[in-house]
């Protein structure tokens, strides 16, 4: 395996620098071209400016073996790429005839003369580039030689850029195994880091990247040297230094993980939501395929919902109150038998922003997991003032708990 | 108003230009600074690489009166931003005593003495620059003195970069009003634009984006002359132009308007959901001060669910199917009276990708409202071939069908 050949992507179009769009192409395109030997050093995005766009492909494209860009391709006074290009190279446009046969229908659409002027401005090639044809839209692509490799222009639109980039992929070899993607949960981001590091101690050529989210902790693996067998020996003293902690080694989320798992144990599961407001079924039933295990689930936001629909006692409400180990316990016991379920999962606690009290401040979450074995309660203090990261922590903790009560960890 | 200052924005993380992340910073902080006189010109990712990432701020902070970089402020050695400013700058980097008070609480929790020194790495601040306190998580942010300017340091996670932004933004004069974001749900978003130019007749001043989301367009409607009144003058025309799909002029989701209607007419709602599997109640309990609304939901996605905890006739679903007017129906009728609600909405539908038919295809989805006055369906077919999209859309569906029942439109 020989070393990535450095690449950089440019994505053009005002809208993208005003935030009104999401740029999605630069994580989309940088993925597809790993697999053929290039790593993203840089990604850019300018407005629809021909100077400031030359400038920036001039400087990228003396020193990147490929530069993609995406947008800046179409028919209007906006679209300025191709001029741009022409200028960074130091080259000229010209017609190609084959676009101009492969517009000519679309001019008879626009009776205003300067519109099919316009249209026909998509037929310009840069010198001695070679042309993508479009599949999906009336934006052509381009092939150009650069001082430093390739500079392979591409319509702005996924649907336009995503056949086009993969049908020129396509002709180049693929070098590299995709990267290991493991999932930890219940873990911080630092002592992850640690983990892996400890555990890719003698294993050659595996590069690392550790990536939080809330309530799960991602370590990708890359080769870089190393081979396939090597990337899987290494994943292997990853997850066996991170423990039980480690979910998934290809890629699954936490929730695909508890389906498949209780798949393969032939069990059912259901939920009694509180503080997570329905987060937990809906992780599962994100799944395709959840409809074989998951039976169903009870948001019970008031205290009646707990009472009339999980059978939870209202003396006990009243005693030791909705977030309470308790609670818990009787809202996973009544999830369990009202649904007919193997295994049932609850949380009850204080999402916040109000709430909180002394005893039981915003971020307190009770959690029980009943099966036909009994039931046990887990409670966590989660460290965070923000409610939308309370309960997407929350339902981390409570799909662990599936997993681990499903694999007996 | 004087012509705006150029800006760059500065995205560090391999996850980025390895394509494992969709940056969302980028759009979120154009749009936020350009109420305070800046216009970004380039955004730039790159990796976690000090001398690459100190190349590129070095030159972007010589030209930008503001350069704003988000990610590379953690405890690992992954975390570069600190350093590669300090080497663009020319400055050293120095243990800020109040970040150190601020960190040693979350040493603690790290037995590793490693961890626990790079946790402190986090209290290295730039020589003469101002320090941002974290509210959400452990990194602070800097704002440092540039040749052109100014550099903030920003987090990485959204949930952490947002307020610190907002915190620094606030102290810096609007130089421009901000804009109005009316919520619009259930139309294509190209007839939104219509409605909106038609609506934007006769107002002078005022620029309009459109932009489109799963279920849901917004309309943002930018100050570009017309001042506060004209802007609230041309937002009141749009919406009456749009009619009944506009659900907000004020930038609330469709899920806060639902909320919010429901508490000024003292009305309590439930949810009985089968191929949104929990996202509905999600939603809703996504606003804080839901409780004073939402008593709760079922997610039935197994028959027996629906039988059991639904009451609906196991007759009923085994004559006209789980997807059907008539289980919607039941659905509805049961959420409401076994959680007591004054409205109740159900889904059922075919989310895919597998499970659809020639009758009952991917994307057909049925859903009732239950009140005092009785229960009425709705079928929509959702026009994507994708699980997530035709959740998301049915959830939008629901959503819009409480509002409509709540405010009698």
């Amino acid at each position: 395996v020989s070393a990535p050949k450095s690449a950089a992507i440019v994505t053009v179009g005002s809208e993208l620098t005003e935030g009104l769009r999401v740029d999605t192409n630069t994580a989309e395109i940088a993925r597809d071209i790993q697999h053929r030997g290039f790593r993203v050093v840089e990604a850019v995005s300018v407005g629809d400016d021909v100077a400031g766009l030359a400038l920036v492909l001039e400087r990228l494209t003396r020193v990147h073996a490929l530069v993609v860009t995406t947008g800046g391709l179409g028919p209007t006074h906006d679209d300025v790429t191709r001029e741009a290009a022409a200028m960074a190279l130091g080259i000229g446009v010209a017609p190609d005839p084959s676009l101009i046969e492969f517009l000519t229908p679309f001019l008879a659409r626009h009776s205003d003369p300067d519109a099919a002027e316009q249209v026909l401005t998509q037929a310009l090639v840069l010198s001695g580039a070679e042309v993508l044809a479009p599949t999906t839209g009336t934006a052509a692509g381009q092939v150009a030689a650069t001082p430093a490799g390739v500079l392979v222009l591409l319509p702005g639109p996924p649907r336009e850029m995503r056949p086009m980039l993969a049908s020129w992929l396509s002709r180049l070899p693929s070098v590299r195994a995709t990267a290991l993607d493991l999932g930890v949960t219940g873990l911080p981001e630092s002592d992850v880091q640690l983990s892996a590091q400890r555990g890719l101690l003698g294993h050659n050529g595996v590069g690392l990247t550790v990536l939080a989210r809330p309530g799960d902790v991602r370590v990708l693996l890359l080769d870089e040297g190393a081979g396939e067998s090597g990337l899987a020996s290494a994943a292997t003293s990853v997850a066996a230094e991170v423990g039980s902690a480690c979910y998934a080694t290809g890629g699954e989320t936490l929730a695909e993980t508890v389906v498949r798992a209780a798949a393969a144990a032939g069990l059912t599961v259901a939920a009694a939501e509180s503080c997570t407001g329905g987060m937990v079924c809906t992780a599962i039933t994100d799944v395709a395929g959840a409809s074989s295990v998951l039976l169903g689930g009870v948001v019970a936001y008031a205290n009646t919902a707990k009472i009339d629909l999980l059978a939870v006692p209202p003396g006990l409400l009243a005693q030791f109150g909705a977030v309470s180990e308790q609670t818990a316990c009787a809202m996973a016991q009544g999830a369990r038998d009202s649904f007919g379920a193997d295994i049932a999962v609850s949380t009850t606690g204080v999402a916040g922003p109000g709430g909180g009290t002394a005893d039981k401040p915003v971020g307190l979450v009770w959690f029980a997991v009943a099966t036909a074995h009994g039931t046990h309660a887990t409670v966590r203090q989660i460290s965070s003032a923000d409610r939308s990261a309370v309960r997407s922590r929350a339902t981390a903790v409570a799909l662990d708990l599936l997993r681990r009560e499903i694999l007996g960890v």
